[in-house]
């Protein structure tokens, strides 16, 4: 192997665990996981030290878009309660997918029900950061309890991708409403 | 084995189920599960036609304590408003708890990843029952819009009880304060 193979064979494995453990959840094999990356578990094992390490990798290698969510480009929303409402509109319009199936975080943390393994420190920090954002426009609109905002975001969020995810809630016309009452009551205009 | 032994062992397997899928995931195997049940896999077989119809009967037979989150005493909850404030505050309390990990029937819903499964079908049905429960205190209170506060309350319910669960939240002074104003919006007094 050369050295500009290493690049593609890490991303093809990266992109194969993501899809795969998302799909199908975290207790996926190695054996399924190197047939699916058409990668040999030898290479696999010369990357990464375990199939811990490659699930935390995959939820790493994710996370610019996750983000994206929480930092819309100023074409896209301009006010704190604008930008706030983007991430629950492009929730919303990821959940109709066939193949939806809630956040990828939300969905390790619940299944490893493990804080000590490295994919659910990825995930943590993933969500810490998107109520960091959160909590960033609660403050930039003036949001009478900026923290307490945030953290009502965050279980809106996460309620509604989980039971999206799950098939038991279609989110339609849910999101706005609901954020919009929130914001109101916190001041943000 | 004799009749009266029959529902013992069954109760066994069913609680040692509940406590092993809830604790580690719906990936638990047959053979740890017989194991932590002091149940033979033959008599397993003999009660079960498969480790999913465990695992569903396993959920059915927590019901009654889930549902009575949605369904206090008198002593405990009177008009519509504290009835659905009872159920979040003891989500709250039940959140506290060092082994709480979230809702076992969103939880899964989250690993199963498959609608079709038995397990999935009864999880649905105890979401729903509690999403009627909400709807029918929603309209006892003049809410403006039953269905849309009764889906708003799960939004958080089971967001407060992933987020707790998964260790990201502590619900600590949230519950009350998030869904005293969904109810103040909806006019349910």
């Amino acid at each position: 192997m050369t050295t500009t193979d290493k690049p593609s064979t890490r991303d093809r494995l990266l992109d194969a665990a993501a899809d795969l453990f998302y799909r199908d959840g975290v207790s996926i094999g190695v054996e399924a996981l190197c047939r699916t990356a058409g990668v040999s578990k030898r290479s696999m094992y010369q990357l990464f030290d375990s199939k811990e390490e490659v699930l935390a990798a995959s939820l790493e290698r994710r996370s610019t878009r996750y983000e994206a969510l929480f930092a819309p480009g100023p074409e896209e929303a301009t006010t704190p309660r604008e930008r706030i409402l983007y991430a629950f509109r492009r929730l919303e319009l990821a959940s109709v997918a066939p193949d939806y199936q809630g956040c990828p975080y939300l969905a390790v943390l619940v299944e490893l029900k493990d804080p000590a393994h490295p994919a659910s420190a990825v995930a943590r920090a993933m969500k810490e950061r998107a109520e960091g954002a959160f909590r960033e426009q609660a403050e930039r609109g003036g949001a009478r309890d900026p923290e307490l905002l945030a953290r009502q975001l965050m279980l809106l969020f996460d309620g509604a991708s989980a039971r999206s995810g799950a098939g038991i809630e279609t989110l339609d016309g849910l999101m706005t409403a609901t954020v919009g009452t929130l914001l109101d009551a916190a001041g943000v205009k």
